[in-house]
């Protein structure tokens, strides 16, 4: 069944494709799915139809026949577990690749949303400079961790899967500030990854959204 | 397979069972799968032999046979896959339960852990007060949101399940806050999961940890 999912109708990231429709976009390319969207405007994201399907009125959702789902991650993790080329079929393997898209969200993520958010928090805050350089020391210290991890490995665990996924989109946050930069085998891994057919088919999928937008304002 | 997990030998929480260690533990007696523990000091997490079982010098581990994963969500999904009690058989049911784990650490947390990480950081700066007042709000907004969902329902999506372990221990991080008392279902709901025999066991077993390093300093 084809499934249909939401995305921003004007993303805020200009089509970056840094919002969260993107890896979803892009695990259900890596599967060969074929999808519909449906665009939303940040309006109709607190309305009651689409508080049904998302709680906290975010994007994307994800809806396949009965089943609807929210959040990213468990979009990711339904798609690798009802299609193939996501998740390796060895049982330890498929265990740690499913480690690390919640590592990439629970671990690598928090501190660059943090230090994302306060750009727009924390403006003209009298905290706001000693903050924003208080917040890239735990950034640098999760990449290095993460680099060692990596080493000189293609992906983070074995063959490409949806931990990688979560992994570099969670990394492509931080495109602009070079902190990726400080370490070349992080910034590799996000080049391989973003080299890769699937990822280039859904970067486009999103960007056309933008460009469609940006006709009709 | 008798797994061993790892845990704070002295936790900074001093028994309350707010440490990531409590939700495996929890994951654990519902499953009823006995476990060893291993206790490791904060000058340990940061030493090669951890490093090698967890990239990010944290607690908890689990490390079963030859598998080895770190991250509290992932480990609780290994077990509720591998044994009976954590997640519905019905297969969209089930891809919602896993939906609720993402959201509780990925939705939910973040806003509470920076609310609980400015006592730290922002201590003594001048701006204390005034930012640790703007961490608030976005806590009752999804505090509301999830309590909207949650309605009169006992668990969040029909049976008890891992989403619920993982969201309760969430909550929990806000103990002494008054924050979750300004919903009355939520705070039921946090009551009827601490109720929970399982969830006795492993709050007594973390607890007891807390007892013995007292009794030793």
């Amino acid at each position: 069944m084809k499934p249909t999912i939401t995305a921003f109708k004007a993303s805020p990231d200009q089509g970056q494709g840094l919002a969260r429709d993107m890896r979803v976009r892009w695990a259900l390319e890596e599967a060969g799915q074929a999808y519909d969207v449906r665009l939303v405007t940040f309006a109709e994201m607190k309305e009651p139809a689409h508080l049904v399907l998302h709680p906290f009125g975010q994007i994307p959702t994800y809806e396949e026949g009965d089943l609807t789902l929210f959040e990213s991650g468990a979009i990711i993790l339904h798609i690798a577990e009802t299609r193939d080329g996501l998740l390796p079929a060895e049982p330890n393997a498929r265990a740690r690749a499913i480690m690390w898209m919640f590592a990439a969200v629970n671990t690598v993520e928090p501190p660059i949303v943090e230090y994302e958010q306060a750009q727009f928090t924390d403006q003209g805050k009298p905290w706001a400079a000693e903050r924003r350089a208080s917040l890239v020391p735990p950034i640098r210290k999760r990449l290095g961790e993460l680099s060692r991890r990596l080493g000189d490995a293609d992906w983070i665990d074995g063959d490409f899967s949806a931990g990688d996924i979560m992994l570099v989109m969670v990394l492509r946050r931080l495109d602009g500030d070079n902190l990726v930069e400080e370490f070349p085998n992080l910034a590799a891994y996000v080049a391989r990854a973003e080299a890769r057919p699937a990822y280039r088919r859904a970067f486009a999928a999103q960007y056309a959204v933008f460009e469609a937008a940006q006709a009709e304002a």
